[in-house]
């Protein structure tokens, strides 16, 4: 097992990674704030709660960060920092509906609060009002990366939807539904500030592949904490993916393992979302003891290998270290 | 009442408006089906089923009426009437899971036979497509137009929803939402085709104006629909928009001449989806015999002849006189 304590090391990181980004990420609030402002009644009271329910503000802060490296001056950053996040909310909104989830980071989801009929079309507006945010400059190019990342996200979704309840999920499949439905969403961020300049064009591919590469990361680390982190850390019950059906790369990588009987249970949960046989800690303890959370971890790692590679690509300036810094920082998160 | 059998001059005028047409909207639906085959198999399965029930292809039929009346020979007509029917059919099954209806035009409804789950997201796919579709060949304008329409019909899907189970709606609200849910979509299939050529760019503001009287007339005709039509005629339980808690012009125009008692009893129709006291045949005796469909039927001519006014601002082609004949058929149709 990895080490459990927040180093100091990492907090310097933390400081480091995304101090240099934040009265940016302020401006971005701001933007979203009058977005919300000038919407009708009840997308600015859905959207609001979503958006301000504590998200960590990953993708828009890779927007900023990546703008900066490349020495970009323009407002453009902000504005597709914020388009990013309300592409990430919306999905979120439409999920908790798919997932019929009661919690998201902590909070009753909108879902629970709103019911289905408002949350469908407060999730359509923030996808419409993106597509007018793009248009308002003319910019086609980062249509083209926002609307390709937003079909394949949705068609991520949808192949997870149709392979819920499987326990034989292959890792294939797995690696390619996280892929579309986290990945992609993180290359666009990723790739999206290289076309805000002439001169920067030529790294749109390897940013795109950089932030796919880090996403991968992200989403594999993200899959462990489901079974690491307590309810109180992660805003919602550990092991929820297992509950709602959702075969992940911890439980994937554990399977070979079990018994005919104990494979049996896990199927069990998976469609009924209730622990019944065999308990809840018993299976948190199969999957603790048994090393497939180092393994997770090792894969997690050779995406975030490959993310450092991909940066050196880049320009060296000193932004470059901050961005190696980000990838270790998603690395070795604990919540 | 308006006379209620089909005269043998609108027959004629069905041959003649859509007959021009239905060749190009054979090639509408190639192009719809090809999207499909190429689609994830859930998709497949539900898109087609929503676009294989039978719908009038009316906004389609509007472009490719347009496109042929402004001279146009390429194959973005083609391209965009399905781009429009899609859009139409990602709203219609959204729609359904805000209204939790069980039919539509006669079949069980999508989110009845799949479920929120999927139909949730085949609706996003839908709408993201459109926009994948537009940018395929750049079309900024297009697009505008199209995000712009779909923006304004979420929004009024929004506005309606926040109005359901509402007594005391005003005309003006209605108005408002009507404009927003249907007419705004009906001004961009018309509009659309202005933007093909250069020489027909100064067209687009007088043409969407068209397309917008038109799409009031369509929605108000509807709204009478729903009273007089039988359930096998419309595909749906007569009085549906009622039961499902909306309040539409006929029923806003009647209120006024309700006892006090008799509006409370209507209330209660709106907020339980149940005919109690007073029973359903005496609320269509009421609608019929009050006057208020002739009211709708005045309404909806009004928004007709200012279609037919803009129609004269156009070039004088033999298409001219089609497109006046297809305001007359929507008008004057009887499901």
């Amino acid at each position: 097992m990895r080490e459990n304590v927040t180093s100091f090391q990492q907090a310097h990181q933390i400081r480091e990674v995304f101090g240099s980004v934040a009265p940016r990420l302020g401006e971005v609030q701001q933007f979203l704030d009058r977005e919300l402002d000038q919407a009708l009644p009840p997308v600015r009271e859905i959207a609001g709660y979503v958006l301000g329910s504590g998200g960590k503000r990953v993708r828009p802060a890779l927007v900023l960060l990546i703008s900066r490296m490349l020495g970009y001056s323009g407002e453009r950053d902000i504005r597709y920092a914020a388009v990013i996040e309300m592409i990430h909310t919306a999905t979120l909104i439409h999920d908790d509906i798919i997932d019929e989830s009661d919690l998201r980071r902590g909070k009753p989801t909108a879902n629970r609060k709103w019911g289905n009929q408002g949350t469908v079309l407060v999730g359509d507006w923030l996808y419409t009002r993106t597509m007018d945010l793009s248009l308002e400059l003319g910019d086609v190019e980062v249509m083209r990366l926002l609307t390709s990342a937003t079909l394949q996200m949705i068609e991520g979704e949808i192949l997870a939807d149709h392979v819920r309840g499987v326990l034989e999920l292959d890792e294939d499949t797995y690696m390619d539904i996280t892929r579309r439905k986290t990945a992609e969403l993180f290359s666009a961020a990723c790739a999206l500030p290289a076309l805000f300049q002439v001169s920067t064009l030529h790294l749109t591919e390897t940013l795109a592949e950089f932030g796919r590469s880090l996403g991968m990361c992200f989403q594999l680390v993200d899959d462990a904490l489901d079974f690491t982190s307590s309810r109180s850390e992660l805003g919602k019950p550990v092991m929820a993916d297992l509950r709602e059906g959702r075969m992940t790369l911890p439980m994937i990588l554990l399977l070979p393992r079990l018994s005919r009987n104990q494979r049996k249970q896990i199927a069990d949960v998976l469609t009924s979302g209730e622990f019944g046989g065999m308990g809840q800690n018993q299976v948190l303890e199969m999957i603790k003891t048994s090393g497939v959370l180092d393994e997770v971890h090792r894969r997690a790692s050779a995406f975030a290998d490959r993310a450092v590679q991909l940066i050196e690509k880049l320009p060296s300036t000193p932004e470059r270290a901050t961005l190696a810094a980000a990838v270790t920082l998603l690395l070795d998160r604990r919540s």
